[in-house]
């Protein structure tokens, strides 16, 4: 058993609070990506839900939280995805949803954040400026912030992907994460190592983005300077070293990607599954096409995490 | 209890023999969607499964039978999406599959039926000299020869996923539902007025391949001279009298629509659900497209039944 922050039978118990919507989402085999690639690979589909990424998981059960506490409003920095997942939770359990959000990200992230009847706050400057004005805005109005991947519920959340990997017919060799805040990677990678601990937990960071991987191998926070990666959801400069802790004991590895493997990623999941997905989501794939060797003959899943993506760029990423 | 050739207990029973993996599909809203359609929209997902389509669970039914049968081969006629279920549910089973299709047929289909290891035999025709032909091959060889909307299996497998839609969490006021052979339409249309008759079932088809629509109206097969149509999956021509039977007991209604608002659907689609569809399976946007006002306001649900398109014509198609 993992020695984290994660509870195993916290995040069984969460299967109750998650809106099914969100639940027991589409795992199967893509033979035709598989072959591409020389390994079998099997989807974990989390875009086919109303917020098209799995954020929702975890805001579900936070927004479930504070609505048992009478609590009214909610704030949290986000690239993206987060926010959109927070004003869903929030709007359906009359919470006043507030996200902060860099005026750099993707214009559709923000349209539907907006409208799903949260309210925007732009910084003009990256995630992590974000996270810090999210954090003034809670203690100013005295609500609740919400910090991905240190808040244990947005972990536990993405944790109930992990109980539906584990509980899957067909058994696998290796999980290919994206890492962004580690929320993710945390969560599925505390689940399989307490259920199945013989699968291989690889996270997959881009190389323009390197600041947690970097902290996974040296086994303390390294931050950077700046974050330069198309894949917008996961481009953090600053580890939180809860994370880092609970990442150095659940993941087998973490890797770092090209630019021009997410790409190719991205064109391999449309050409072959039919997907259009964000950059984050090509992460797996980039990191089978960067190192066949590794996964050759072997059974990789990967987390196809978020579909909100331009669709002007996604096109021009896809066909020069 | 509408009295049609399918059966309630042997729909339920059929769950058993499907596999899982296309069971269970998304069923979500579409806020985005509804918003510019201007009622509220869900969408049932049968394309995150192997073979892309609804059609398998028609063909794990029949699959499973014939190897219980101790039968080892199958012939079908397919416009493309059959022909893969069926090889895919023979293949894991051990049967011979052979597909007989239009060398019109999109290459992404044959292709895709050739991959999953079925015998793939072209006619130079139309999905009705495919028919011909396979029925042929059957006679020749002594196999099994699968029909298509005729044989019940492929009724009562798409009829799986009646029980879905009317398992649900929150009710809906119709369904919109392509119609080809009919198979689809007489599935769920049966399980839904059996469940909750007060759901509209409303099928769809190409006004280029108007057949069983303009039987349904007139209550007598009419056969066309033609089929014109880019919604390939639903070109036929020859409605067969048993199935126009059972459609004639469970559809509420049967609509045509014009290319142009099958292509506006499919970009509707694309822009706000990130999905490629084909363009069968942009039909029921394409209804409420053609008929804002009969929708207004209401919650319909329309089954995405397949997304096995060639992604050039695609292309051309939402951007021209």
């Amino acid at each position: 058993m993992p020695r984290t922050r994660l509870d195993l039978d916290r995040i069984r118990a969460a299967r109750r609070t998650i809106d099914p919507v969100y639940l027991d989402t589409p795992m199967y085999r893509c033979d035709a990506l598989g072959r591409r690639l020389g390994c079998t690979v099997s989807i974990k589909l989390e875009t086919a839900n109303p917020v098209r990424s799995f954020k929702a998981r975890g805001t579900e059960l936070v927004a479930g939280l504070l609505a048992e506490q009478g609590r009214t409003a909610v704030v949290c920095a986000s690239a993206g995805n987060l926010g959109q997942a927070l004003a869903w939770s929030g709007r359906r359990r009359g919470l006043g949803v507030t996200v902060v959000a860099s005026v750099r990200a993707p214009a559709v992230k923000l349209d539907r954040i907006r409208a799903l009847g949260a309210e925007l706050d732009l910084v003009d400057g990256d995630f992590e400026m974000a996270r810090e004005r999210a954090a003034r805005i809670a203690r100013e109005r005295g609500i609740r912030l919400l910090e991905d991947s240190l808040d244990i519920e947005t972990c536990e959340g993405a944790a109930t992907i992990g109980l539906e990997l584990a509980g899957g017919e067909s058994p696998f060799d290796a999980v290919l994460i994206a890492l962004g805040g580690g929320a993710l990677a945390t969560g599925v990678g505390h689940v399989l190592k307490t259920l199945v601990p013989e699968t291989e937990v690889i996270c997959v960071q881009p190389a323009g983005a390197p600041a947690l991987t970097r902290s996974w191998h040296e086994r303390r926070v390294i931050t950077t300077e700046s974050a330069g990666t198309i894949a917008d959801g996961v481009a953090g400069r600053f580890p939180i070293p809860e994370v880092l802790d609970d990442l150095l004991v659940v993941a087998d590895d973490a890797v770092l990607v090209r630019e021009s493997s997410i790409i190719d990623g991205m064109r391999l999941l449309l050409e072959h599954t039919g997907l259009v997905v964000e950059p984050s989501a090509a992460l797996g794939v980039a990191a089978v096409l960067e190192d066949r060797d590794r996964f050759s003959g072997r059974h990789v899943v990967t987390v196809i995490c978020g579909s909100n993506v331009d669709l002007d760029a996604h096109r021009r990423w896809v066909h020069p």
